[in-house]
């Protein structure tokens, strides 16, 4: 292990991105590693909230027969700035540091350790933002069921999005209701933001309420405006084909829908809606040499919105926690388990993950 | 109007394509006219069902200023071969030459006369399908409302599709329930076949059942082989996103298309399924340089399956009703009231509507 200099100086340094490293048994620690050999300028102000022994082995298994870099571990975010060139900047969570005896996750394989882990890198990295020590985190994949076999307090949170909007509420001193979040998937084609995401498409449809319509509505208003710098022009897909035809093809967009769009445009939110859902995507798509009609589709449900976002493929894919008060992104993919430790994984989601955190963090570290 | 001379001869010409001219308010009639006119080796062969009069416009619609192109009215589906270049064969069926009187459907107007037109030109070119006198029919489209105005007997058919199957129920003597018929959407990149189609998002949950499923497969597979000359591979995509993700977000897939698959599978179709609804439009879309991974996906719903056919654009989007005893394309787009009679309607999808037909009926007329 390599540790900074005792002399070296704690002056005041941009804040930096944290990107955990998600469970160890996955492709997260090594498209990390990537990022920092192959994409320097990119990662430059970011520090991987892991442990030490398993970025080592990532950036061994992406390195190959070449030299090494060296991990630096850091004991304070600030220290970043002083990692030199070559080097991975890494913040070991104490609650990681003090259990971890050099264990390593055995690669493609559900552990309870390794999703305890991965969530202790989250917790740590959350705490950061919400304490404004980090401008941004990026959050490689979660294995769901490990971090559910990883027992109290993580085992009770589905995944990344509920452990944060726990950790959220818990700072703000709110229940949890009270911090309602929404998942934007975006790529260089298109934004969507989606009323719900895991469930069955029978409680997809339950979830179509005036209230969650209208609050995905303020939402996504709310942090494109942040993010675009200017107030966003949002479509709103209908639930049924053809938004109903009037009802002929059922009721939602005009008992629900419709009124909840009226009703956030009466609060100044630019939306137009319900539109027919086979089109509204194709009518919100960037294309070159066009501006597209609108900045964000509203979806109403998972795959309404995820099968055009990956229609075009995976690469580009990046997800990202409206409502949170932090920014948080990560790539649009899994921890790939059946490839972990090839080096085979493809770290452009990632890549385009840790631009879109720096994008939304306004940053030029 | 122009027609052909007495003497002319009536031997045994190939069969030609059945284009409808669909709802004559509508942008039918100047696509029509613009195969005709632009198109003309994509055109031989095939022969407009509709009224001289709203030909005749559409032709000046598109033609402009430029001299305008005769109507050759036929008595006979054969006498196709016998128009001369640069005029529009068409054959006037029976029961709208008795009623037409001049009369012109003014453009853009819902009216239960233009409806009527429009479906007894389906039913005049479908008996002829089913007859065994055209090849293949190319439908322009209807107008749902109009057709529901004009009465019976028409009036009781949501649509093109509805009203085919009836006709080819009554010409098998079978009940309709036993004409099972899908709704397949296609383009240069991607086929797909619908479980269901013009039923709200709840309805159609409730039509992903064990025999529905099955059923579709074995239409599409028995379809394909005939359009690819070769057995399809077939994906099928599951309801629920992550198509369930082993029962955590809805049991369909386990319950239902699980076993409709392994049914199909253990009749000799190939198909795999069901696979994550989000990813599976992708994994089957061709790309430049590479073969698809499937021929065909078979979707749960009408959004699922023409959000991704739609996302690139409409232009090439073709529908072919599977199941038929008769081979029926259309374009993938309604009567566009809106421009109707502008010229500014776009014909690419009628093109390739005609070209799938052609290639259906294995055609080289």
């Amino acid at each position: 292990m390599n540790t900074l200099p005792p002399d070296a100086p704690s002056s005041p340094v941009p804040r930096p991105i944290a990107i955990t490293q998600g469970d160890p048994a996955g492709i997260g620690p090594e498209i990390i590693a990537r990022l920092f050999v192959h994409q320097p300028a990119l990662a430059r102000g970011c520090v991987v909230v892991g442990d030490e022994g398993t970025m080592r082995r990532a950036l061994r298994c992406v390195l190959g027969g070449e030299l090494a870099w060296p991990v630096v571990e850091l004991a304070h975010w600030s220290e970043w700035a002083q990692c030199p060139p070559r080097c991975l900047p890494l913040l070991c969570p104490p609650a990681l540091a003090d259990a971890s005896t050099g264990w390593l996750a055995p690669w493609g394989v559900v552990d309870a350790r390794a999703g305890r882990m991965a969530a202790q890198c989250v917790e740590h990295a959350a705490r950061a933002g919400l304490a404004g020590e980090v401008l941004a985190l990026v959050t490689a994949p979660l294995h769901k069921e490990a971090m559910h076999q990883a027992g109290a307090p993580y085992g009770a949170y589905p995944g990344h999005t509920e452990l944060l909007q726990s950790l959220a509420a818990e700072h703000q001193g709110k229940p949890v209701a009270q911090v309602p979040v929404r998942m934007m998937l975006a790529n260089d084609d298109l934004r969507v933001v989606l009323v719900s995401v895991h469930v069955s498409l029978r409680q997809a449809i339950a979830a179509v309420t005036f209230d969650n319509v209208l609050e995905t509505l303020h939402i996504a208003h709310r942090s494109l405006s942040q993010i675009l710098g200017r107030e966003p022009n949002l479509a709103v897909a209908g639930l049924n084909p053809h938004a109903g035809e009037g009802g002929l093809f059922g009721s939602e967009e005009l008992a629900v829908i419709g009124p909840a769009v009226a009703a956030a445009r009466a609060c100044g939110v630019e939306a137009v809606g319900p539109l027919a859902p086979d089109t509204v995507f194709m009518q919100a798509r960037r294309v070159a040499g066009a501006p597209p009609r609108f900045d964000a589709v509203i979806a109403m449900y998972h795959d309404q919105g995820l099968i055009p976002v990956k229609y075009l493929g995976l690469d580009q894919g990046v997800n990202v926690t409206l409502g949170l008060p932090l920014i948080r992104t990560s790539p649009d993919h899994g921890t790939a388990f059946d490839i972990a430790g090839s080096g085979r994984a493809d770290p452009s989601s990632l890549f385009a993950a840790v631009a879109m955190a720096r994008q939304l963090a306004g940053c030029a570290v």
